[in-house]
């Protein structure tokens, strides 16, 4: 039901304190995260072999895991090391342990096969480095199933009806037409949009027309890479794709990525982040602000959509539109990476 | 599983107000209501076609309605008459509209087959007309399914356990039996019940016994047209049934309707409508706030009604004692009027 | 799904007063129970035969109980006597009566086949007797299944992990193993635990450390009768099994039961009773506030184990250790006295 062989976001390096048992369920599977004594995050099946209850209610003993319920003690591997009041410990007892990439305070875990692949780790900016980025993080629970999140970072057409008071995006994102380029692992968005205003607090002149682009990459399982990027009018290249000549007011990267929960439940993560220099750090602040009020606008219209479809017959299709060529390419790869059950 | 080709209670007239999406669920489908330009009431499909956001969250632009996800724009007849970006529009790019009839402040809606024939819709008192009539109107969301509250309004011995405290009802009530009568598309009954007091606030004495006659049809899908009336102790007619030869002291109209929403769940509409006359508001008020105290403990025996149902195992089947006799003979029609599946 | 030839703890006496409806739902099944006249308690299934109303929103008239939809009037052994408006009763017109066994302000039923044997009742010590025994009581509604609080009550190694904060217990209980006894109806349990300290309040000295015997029956289908006793340090006999030969600073009766609601839900009752002497009522009041909040830190896990297992891939197998010994067998014997299916 879920493609299992790339890395899902776990969370932000800050959601995993010392000494924390910290419980989360993605691709409805129960795990554990705690760090051991060195730091390393380490992340195990949340369930003990034994009666079944969750190690999250657990006791961090150095760097093993024991359950409080009947004591039994797992390495930081899942192996049981130790069974109260008895010698011989069966080769089964034994919990899953997963394989976990923590990199620039990004956490990536991998559900698949073993070895995971560290080279198809997706590439993203350090949001753990104030010297060289200004960054800000967030997360959103959504009552929707992550393929709808997904479908709606696919097609930016949508900030023309629901980004407006947000972003105040115009029509002009509903009418033009972006770049899709077909990568191995995902789709390249090129959209060049004109005549757009900016919202107040994203350090762009507000009472002047502005042309803005929208550059990303969006990764399977669900990882976006958006370089966005406002300039003066006119700035927008006449072949409405590539950068344009002249220095724009905002160059930043906005990293996001959707983990499934389970089949009608996903987490969302979303960062914010510009080149660290003098004033960063508030133009960072009212970026941040802008998108988190228009984050609250999608998961609105999404978690309404997901409940629509609740309440549909199973035999009813969505009818596709010619704006959907990014969602359609990026459901064909994700189809093929699930495996088959 | 619900009779189609009748017409249901959608609101009254008032729960549309101009400019508003007001979405609502009957029958287990999802429809949004909104008024044209020129007033007139439009309901459609509340699922955009596209990728199935609800239309209810959309903007009324003109007599037409844009989905606010991704802009598609339908007219009042529900077809699709712009797709941002797209030139072409598949015919297929259409949601449902459904028949409307708006009569009185009443709002009758059609699910079944085209065309709807007017001629069947239910022939109530106005409750828009105050020169004419004095009326008051609610409405009460039930965790039940509607056949309860239907056979509810077509036994009315329930009044001798349920309604001692609003009604004042007494034994009487459980004793007597109506004169039943079949109609085309539902079931009228005339009750006679002697030897009743009344509650205060009815404009009826409150210390000397009355006769009181209860005379209703009880329509598919389940209409209900009641003209209760109250007269002196002696008033009843030997034969127990038919008009008594006195002047009553209440004379009114009680409509009430009960439309799905699901298995599990209706709404069920009901009004007090009195001919205006000097001193009709203040005794509409009394009669609507004894019967609103009676309409709330009908709520709550139903609804723990439906909860034992719902523990109940499948093949327990409840026991028809003589006092249901109009209940059989309505669900007899009710699953007559209901298609195969 | 249940064993049925078995005796349940309905409640404890006090829980139905005289004149009050009393609702409970037990094994799927919902039941009423009042007191007659003479203050017998009964029990009723909790659904009019006629429209499934229930009979616990009914009015009790003397020890008959009306069903206050349409007025069917019960006896107390559940068949109709009245009828409202209708002269024959049908034979088929009664509910189903439970057999009840009310002992000490303990209250049983019984939901087999008739009759019930009153021999197997548990004899527990009376709660209700204060010149005899001081005692307390209470309850907890459980979101587990029974079986989870059955097998947490057969094996108390659990105390050295959850019971850390409220009975002081140590790694001790996790490493030592009692004697288990097979009887014909449960398992007996004798367990002595050397160098535990006790906790405030249960009228022991609190700096010193002490031996202690857990002596107990677990009986179908989920009843414990404990005799929890206390001793200087160096009490324990060597055998590790039997009486001490010294006097126990605490000499107690706990008496606990575990009633199935429905799959996932249970009811458990508890007590705590001593000979009533001076100074008994404090000693109790001390011993029950420490188990109270003990059965609070049980109730935390269980639930959440409950909540793992309901997240289980159905083909998951718990893996049973040596602690599960007991629980082993008193499953072998739950599933032996659960009807086929």
């Amino acid at each position: 039901m879920y493609a299992r062989n790339l890395w899902y976001m776990a969370g932000w390096s800050r959601d995993f304190a010392p000494g924390a048992l910290v419980p989360r369920l993605y691709l409805d599977e129960r795990i554990v995260f705690y760090r051991k004594r060195d730091g390393t995050l380490v992340a195990l099946e949340d369930r003990c072999v034994h009666r079944f209850a969750p190690l999250s209610l657990g006791c961090i003993e150095g760097d093993n895991l024991r359950c409080m319920y009947h004591g039994l003690l797992f390495s930081a591997e899942g192996t049981c090391i130790e069974i109260p009041g008895q010698d011989v410990i069966p080769a089964q007892a034994r919990v899953r342990q997963y394989t976990l990439a923590e990199r620039g305070g990004w956490v990536w875990i991998w559900f698949g096969d073993a070895p995971a692949d560290p080279a198809t780790i997706p590439d993203m900016l350090p949001v753990d480095a104030p010297e060289r980025y200004s960054a800000r993080t967030g997360a959103l629970d959504y009552a929707a199933g992550h393929a709808l999140v997904s479908a709606n970072l696919l097609d930016f057409s949508h900030l023309a009806y629901v980004h407006r008071d947000s972003f105040n995006a115009n029509e002009e994102w509903g009418r033009s037409r972006p770049k899709r380029t077909i990568l191995p692992n995902g789709v390249q968005v090129d959209w060049w949009v004109r005549n757009q205003t900016m919202p107040e607090g994203m350090g762009v002149p507000v009472d002047e027309p502005v042309d803005q682009r929208a550059f990303y990459q969006y990764l399977t399982p669900g990882v976006l890479r958006l370089m966005p990027s406002t300039y003066p009018a006119g700035a927008a290249p006449a072949s409405g794709e590539g950068p344009a000549d002249v220095k724009p007011y905002i160059d930043d990267f906005n990293g996001q990525a959707v983990t499934p929960v389970s089949a009608g439940a996903c987490r969302y993560f979303f960062s914010w982040i510009t080149p660290a220099c003098e004033g960063s750090e508030a133009m960072v602040d009212g970026a941040f602000a802008v998108a988190s009020k228009a984050f609250a606008e999608d998961k609105h219209i999404i978690e309404a959509q997901q409940a629509v479809i609740d309440q549909t017959p199973p035999d009813r299709r969505m009818m596709p539109i010619q704006a959907d060529t990014a969602i359609t390419l990026f459901e064909r790869m994700m189809k093929a990476a699930t495996e088959p059950e």
